[in-house]
Formats: C-alpha cells, structure tokens, sequence
C-alpha cells in the first residue's frame, strides 16, 4: 500500500476501506507515513468527506493507536459525557454526581481548557487539593467504591488525535465533520465509555456557529457511536451566551454547587434533561420531577462532596465569594430588555482577565472570572448592575466597555432555551 | 501573515493576492513553510484551482525563486517550446534546428526522462561526445555563433518548481492544472524565453488523458503566457499512439536526422506546422511548403549538425542500425488494419527493453528501443513484420506478447492527425 494512493483515492471522492484506514493511521503514528502526506489527506477529506462507515473504522483505528481503559471492572452500564465547549459550561461538574446519586457509575476523563476559560479539570483544580490525576486502578477502585470520578485525560489514549489535532490545526483542516467526529468519539470510546451522551454547541461561543452543521455533527457521531456499538445520543446547545451566571473557575465550583444543593438557577431543568438521557443511556427511566428531587434532597451534592473528599479537595471554601485584587461592576446603560449576550466575547474577556490561556504554557487565575447577574430576556433598569468583572490585575474602563460592547439592550426578547434538538 | 490562513483562504474558494502567493512560495523555498502546509495548499488548490492572475503570480513567484537566464545578449525573439510528454517524442530533435535555419535563435534546455524513454537530453546524449552541459556563457556563445543549442536543464533555475513537485508527487497533488501549468512555465520564463510555443499532448501515453483536460491545460498556459507578457501559443497533439516509428534513444536520432534529411516521415507535416508556429511567434512568417523546403535542402540538418559539432558531438554513426545483442521482429498474427497501437503500453516495453528509466537512479541503454514498422491506419497481411525489439538482454516471447497486447487490428481505421487543435 502506498499513502499516495490512497491520498488519491480519497481525492477522488471514492470510499476506503477499514484496512486502509487503519494502515494510514497506524503508518502515521509509527511515523512511517509523515505530516506532508497526512495533511494532504485531511484536506482531501475536508472536501470529500467520509461515509459513516469510513468514520466509524477512522474512529476504531485511532482508538487503537493507543492504550484503552477497560471499565470491566466497574459494574453497569458506564455512560460518557462530551461537550463540544461553551462558556461558562460547568455541566459536567453537576450532571455527573447527579447522574452518579441513581447509581449508574460515572466514570469520566475531562481536558483542560484553551481559549476563554478552563476545562472541567481546571475548574477542579480550583478546589484546593483536589487531585486530577489518578492512576488507572485508583480511579477504577473510587467509581467502584463512591460510583463518581472526573479525572484529567490520559496521556496515553489515542496518541493519533494528538498527532492529527496539531497537524490540522495549522493546515486549515480542522472544520471537516468526519475528522472533528472521529477525534471525539476516539477519546471517549478509548476512555472506556459503554454509552455516550454529545452535548453539540452552537453559537458565536461555540465551534459550531450554526445549527445545521451542529446538526450534522450531531447525526454523525450518533451514527458513528451506534456503528462502533455505543449506544449515542446528542442533544444540541445553544451557546449564542453564556451558560449559566459563572464565567471563570472557582467561581463555577460555586455556581455547580449551588445547583447541586437545590437552588434556584437557570441550569436545572437544561441539566435535569441532560441528566434524563444519559439515566436512559444507562437503561435507567426517570422522570424530570424525580431527577430534580435528586437536587432538592442533597443526594447530588452529597456525591460531588464524596468526589472531592476522595481526591482530596477541601470542600471548605468552595461557595466563598471569588478573592482577588480587583473587581468592577458593570452596569446597565439604559433601560430595557437584554437581546443579545455574546458567548465568546464575554469568554475572552474572562481569558484576559485571568481565567483562561491565550497559549497552552499560560497558568490560570482561578479567583479571576466575570459572575452575571442577567441573561438574556431579563428587563433591566438603567444604572442596574449587570455583572461583576473579576481580576487580580487592574481592570480598566475598556474592559467594562468590551463588556458592554458584547450586549445589547433592546425593546424585547424571549429568554434562550438551551436544548434546540434532540438526536438520537 | 500566517500560513493556515493562507490555507484557509484557498480551501474557502478565495483568491489570493500576489503577496500572499510569494510570501508563500518564498517561505516554502527558505525553509521556513513546512511541507506539511505546502501539501494541505496544493490540496485546496487541486479542489478550488486559481484564477490566470493567481496562476501569473505564483509562476513569477516561482521563476523568481532562483537564478533566471538572461538570453539578451542574444539579438531577436528567442522562442522556446515544451511538451508536455509523449512515447517516440523526437520533435525538439528536429524542430530546434528547423526554426534555427531560419535565423531565429534556439537556446534550449531539455529534460531527461523518467519512465518509458529518456528524455530529449538523454536522447542527445546517445551521440557520442554530446555534451548537455554548457555554462550559461558558452550556452550564449553558441546560439549567438550558430543560432542553436540544446542543453540540460540547471540545476540553478527555479527550485520552488523542485521542491514542489516532489511533494505533489508523494501527496496526490500533481494532476491539477494551476500546479501543472506554474510549473512548466516558470521553467520556460526562468530560462529566458521571450515566447513559447507548447505541445499539449493527449491520449493514453500522455500527462492528460482527455482532449478537455488538455484543452483546459493548453488555455491555461496561453493565458498565463500572456499575462506575463510572453507570447504563447498551444497546439493539442493526439499521442493515443507513439510519435513517429522510433521509440528509444538512439534510434530516435536517426529517425531525427532522417527527417532532417528530407527523407519521407509520418512526421514531416506535422513539425512543419509546429516551426510555422515558433517563427511566427519569432515574428517571421513563413508557408508550409518554405519550411519543407528547409527539410528538403539540407538547411535544417545542416544546423543540426552544426550543433552536434559545437557541443563535441560525433555525427558519423548516427544513421547506423541499433546494435544490441537480442533483436526479435514482431508479426502480424492476422490480417486487416491497425486500429490502435497503445503509446504507454509500447513505451513501458521499450523501458523495459532498457530505453528509460524506472527510478532516477537508473542508467539508460541507448542502443535498446522499438522501431514501428506500421502505424494506426495501416493495412497489414498476416505475418507481415510488425515492429522490431531491441534489447542488450535476452527477449522473450512476453516481450512479444506484451507488444501485441497494446495492438489493434480490425476491418479499418483511418491514419491520426497528430495535431488536434491549436489554441492561442
């Protein structure tokens, strides 16, 4: 076999098979078929595309490119999570001790964050001591003892995305389906997942910026975890603002915590439903009502605690406001209804304030962040704070105007549901 | 700048602006531009093509990536002409010094050939004492002294072009014709020429396999010609046969000569309208039956040989028949008229006979090769002798077969016009 051809052969819009697939990938992670000939393929594949059974051995072949969790051990059926990001998405800290208080283990691996703010991991790491990385047995034995585990990524699964995501990000092959399809699907499914619920993002704060290539990345990764036999649902996101009031890292343990203990907050019902599919995904039924009970009555909560206590978090500090050097309010400049919150221009802000890298080697500031006070579709009075900007550098008038720059107050607008669809 | 946009740019459908294009080539040639991107561009390029104006820019940017011949010392037009590749492809042999007899100047660099024949230069070199490698002074000196010199291509003259297409050639990308016609161009212009005459052969033995892929490949290159103020011309010529009856290296010098010396040739017609071409792009207007006449009176030859001379050349053996130690005669295995005689296939035998190379590295026997004694359109009986093979290793009854294989011969088929079209 020779990589030119089957380069080619792809070019030419025609349909490769599994061993293809799997000697390309194979033959590149070995460092036998370089960067020049991949690259040329993934732009091939960005212009002809691939069927889902293509996906399906690209997926398989990269998961077998290197180690992959066996989850044997733990009993039932383990339900995965993956967001294709937002801002201000603390959804996993809730949803997964919510879905872990009925008893369906939840065994999850979760990245770091670039751009806006952090990842999940890093939003933990903002409990003091709290530990993200586990080893293999020790993250196995705590789902099998407490039935919850949110640990950073391992190093050694799918060394092939690592290789491919670089590489596409500087030769304009990112935005291809297939390939973005088969980069997340790889993970999960090398990270052990029976079963996976896809929370797809749309919006100017999200990768997706509409809701027909959302969709389309939602059908084929649903077909694609069907195919390979993991049971996968979609739900898709709208992240045109913020989710939820916290922007930041710290400051979301807080805004997840509050939520786990039952008070009121905009995210319940949007993660309630979330929370309903995956149950269904681990063949549980369960009702809205008794999902949400699992909030009221501290069940949740009690297994996000239990999560920190096992690695190590002090859960002492967690709902203290955020401690830093500076922090402005940012009030309304008019009267009206807010109509517009731009998701990634608040997202970068909060960046630049201090809650997330610019580059891979930045550190973050945990105690940095913006907290909302509104969102879209809540009438406000002129003068009326609108959110607070939190920094440990000065924070200028620009950064209050960048804010307001990212709002628009208008004469009406409806509050923003976050599930525009569900595929399945 | 950075490359991934200028990737972006082209996978979107955008066209590109002359800086864009020559801070991409210039930092491909420095290094600076790795083939991994290079590869990712030339793949957006094969799927969105270039406007004339961005195939201009990146030919100039090309030209201008290394030393470019500067023929002024040289009075008049100096015409160039290249084709694009054939089986039996003898016509610079004969048209240069054709189009030298009549006082236009020639100062020519061929290639060698990789594949079923060598190439012009390869063919030169079948000449006893032909050196191919003049300096650039002498090269002038010559066509200043006696109106013609053919040599080798420097190794000095557009690198990009080098570069380049060792990476199309591993990653999928050669067969797209911004690529194809930047290339042979930025060669022509590099080396001097004031206008250019090309061949754009077509057919089974030939780069492009369609009449409309050539004819796309011929309008490109005429339009680019003149978008960089160099006159050009294109004619389109059917190569689903071998040109003229020799396929090899020496033979087909004396088939060259042969047609020099006036002497009846499938091919005299046919080279005549291609140097009615080159001299009036020279300015110089002149009948068929004047450009016969050269052949006829022993002018073109007479150049020819002047050449031969100055560049060390003996011409005393080059009439005489192939010497190798196996020579099989091909029969007619029944009668009627030859419909077709495959170029490629033919041309693959005659390398394997030992006229071409397979791989760069290998040496070319020049006394080995095929001479046709019919044509397409011909009547033949059964028995009749239909080529001869030539080779210093034993022929054996594959070889014959293998010859067979590529030969047609049905009720009736009429003789093939080798110029198909003329494009300008």
């Amino acid at each position: 076999m020779r990589a030119v051809d089957v380069i080619a052969k792809k070019r030419d819009g025609a349909v490769l098979s599994a061993d293809e697939i799997k000697w390309l990938i194979d033959g590149y992670v070995a460092g036998d078929i370089p960067d020049y000939q991949m690259s040329a393929f993934a732009m091939a594949v960005y212009f002809r595309s691939m069927t889902t059974r293509e996906i399906a051995d690209l997926t398989m072949a990269m998961v077998h490119s290197g180690d992959t969790l066996d989850l044997g051990a733990i009993p039932g059926v383990k339900v995965d999570k993956h967001s294709t990001g937002g801002v201000g998405d603390k959804v996993t800290l809730i949803l997964a001790p919510l879905v872990a208080s009925f008893g369906v283990p939840v065994a999850k691996m979760s990245g770091r964050g670039l751009g806006h703010t952090g990842g999940t991991i890093d939003k933990l790491e903002s409990i003091p001591g709290f530990q993200v990385e586990l080893s293999e047995e020790q993250f196995i034995e705590q789902v099998q003892e407490i039935g919850l585990s949110v640990i950073g990524q391992s190093e050694k699964l799918v060394p092939a995305d690592k290789l491919l995501y670089a590489l596409r990000d500087v030769t304009a092959t990112v935005d291809t389906i297939p390939l973005i399809a088969s980069s997340i699907m790889s993970k999960k499914i090398a990270a052990g997942a029976d079963a996976i619920l896809l929370d797809v993002t749309v919006g100017n704060g999200a990768f997706m910026k509409t809701i027909e290539d959302a969709r389309q990345l939602a059908r084929t990764m649903v077909d694609l975890g069907n195919a390979v036999g993991r049971k996968t649902m979609a739900v898709i996101t709208d992240m045109s603002q913020p989710l939820g009031l916290a922007i930041g890292n710290r400051n979301e343990i807080t805004e997840a915590v509050q939520v786990l203990s039952g008070k009121p907050s905009i995210l319940r019902d949007y993660i309630a439903e979330l929370a309903q599919m995956m149950l269904r995904l681990a063949g549980l039924k369960k009702t809205l009502p008794e999902i949400l009970d699992h909030l009221d009555n501290g069940q949740a909560l009690a297994k996000f605690e239990a999560m920190t206590r096992a690695q190590g978090g002090d859960s002492t500090h967690w709902l203290e406001p955020l401690k830093v050097a500076h922090q402005v309010e940012v009030k309304a400049p008019q009267a009206g209804v807010i109509t517009q919150m731009e998701a990634m221009g608040i997202g970068l802000l909060a960046m630049k304030l201090g809650a997330g890298r610019a580059i891979k080697a930045d550190s973050i500031d945990f105690e940095a962040g913006i907290n909302l006070a509104h969102k879209v579709g809540d009438e406000v009075v002129k003068g009326e704070v609108l959110a607070t900007l939190y920094s440990n550098r000065e924070i200028t008038d620009s950064d209050v105007q960048e804010f307001l720059g990212n709002l628009q107050i208008g004469p009406s607008a409806e509050p923003i549901q976050e599930i525009l669809e569900v595929i399945e």
